[in-house]
């Protein structure tokens, strides 16, 4: 635990969608005042938010990692796997706050933008009701995989969705119908469902498949290109809006 | 114009939601390497995102300051309007295209994310076809409002839209109900219509009113709690999502 003897303070930390480069400057410098710096990862793997910062975590500096119990063998709606997670976020909540009790800030860093779809955010519930806290936001995976496309997603008035791939078949086909532009995260096993919802939405001609979108491998292809047989569950289907472009 | 002699290449970067620190790493080196740099503005007026990318602007660079014609006397959906500002594109595409020519690397700097809802696409679509291009993923104005906010904005399946005021009252009501999490741009003039919407969505207790989300003087107050008479253009209204919180 730091001597340090400032207010304990807890940060989260947006380092963007997987290029190094497109962490903010803010992001860099919270990772240099930091005396903790929290990531999530499965257990037996390095987290994709530490792979990312790597060039700023400063050499000597607490890490804190906080990995997800492995939950494979229960179903995710189950009480089960909610009391597993529940009881996971209670203590690395737990973790992070005898560091902040110690007057430590504690950078707890995550991939794409805090508050957006990210497990930081049971942490910040837990935890900013009772100390100093601070969100440095990040450019988001979806910015990231549409700028890698050079792919202009939503424009003027265009209304934009994000939608996961588990809903049901007719409610993907109906709210892909309803909204300009969209983004359907999770793709995965979905793929098949979402290719026939995207179908009869009459949107499959301009979707995009995208994978490890600002990897150095990524991979992208118009999804009537792709095949049904190896989607990745990280992989996004990018659908540009701007239809009447001037 | 330079007298460089590599490639022309054309950025498209992103300089974030309004603090300077929320750029990248990768824009600031994008304006360290620029020979020119560009930037919309309202005639009269310094660009948003020259004032957000100051620090990087490198002493004597060529800037080439894009100013939109006034046409405030045109109804927007009028073919003189139309006309004027499709001309405006054309011939602020013709200037970059001829220190792109030159060999030069042009960096038209953008507010927010290049590809989501900004003016650069109006030259990427002119100018990427003919010549090399590259995109700089920024941070959000809606990213940068609720991370200011502390708002965690979706998590898990939530379905998340955005929405422009200017719809039908009945319309924004339908799409408010149907998502989780919601962000509404362009409140302004619309902010009576948008609260009776919000109110018949259920959505009103939980609207958070945001103005100048990252700049030291924002304002963020609860819907419930803002008078209808003085809403700014640029003012989002946040609805989050994420309703079971474990």
């Amino acid at each position: 635990m730091s001597t340090s003897t400032h207010t304990g303070k807890l940060l989260g930390v947006g380092v963007g969608p997987g290029d190094p480069e497109l962490m903010t400057l803010k992001a860099a410098r919270a990772l240099a005042e930091a005396d903790v710096v929290a990531h999530f990862a499965k257990a037996g793997n390095i987290s994709h938010s530490r792979k990312i910062a790597a060039a700023h975590v400063r050499p000597g500096v607490i890490e804190l990692p906080l990995l997800y119990p492995v939950t494979t063998e229960q179903p995710k709606c189950s009480s089960g796997y909610r009391n597993a997670i529940c009881e996971f976020y209670d203590e690395a909540a737990a973790k992070i706050a005898a560091h902040l009790e110690a007057g430590c800030i504690v950078a707890v860093i995550c991939e794409g933008d805090p508050m957006f779809y990210g497990s930081y955010m049971h942490l910040h519930t837990r935890l900013a009701p009772r100390f100093p806290t601070e969100i440095i936001a990040g450019v988001t995976g979806m910015s990231g995989c549409w700028s890698a496309a050079g792919m202009p997603i939503a424009q003027g008035d265009d209304v934009f969705t994000v939608l996961p791939a588990t809903l049901p078949e007719g409610e993907l086909a109906r709210r892909l119908g309803d909204a300009n532009a969209a983004v359907v995260m999770k793709v995965g096993r979905h793929l098949p469902k979402l290719r026939r919802a995207l179908a009869a939405s009459g949107r499959l001609p301009r979707a995009l498949y995208v994978e490890r979108g600002t990897m150095s491998d990524a991979k992208m292809v118009p999804l009537s290109a792709k095949p049904d047989d190896d989607a990745s569950y990280f992989a996004v289907v990018l659908v540009p809006g701007w239809g009447e472009r001037p």
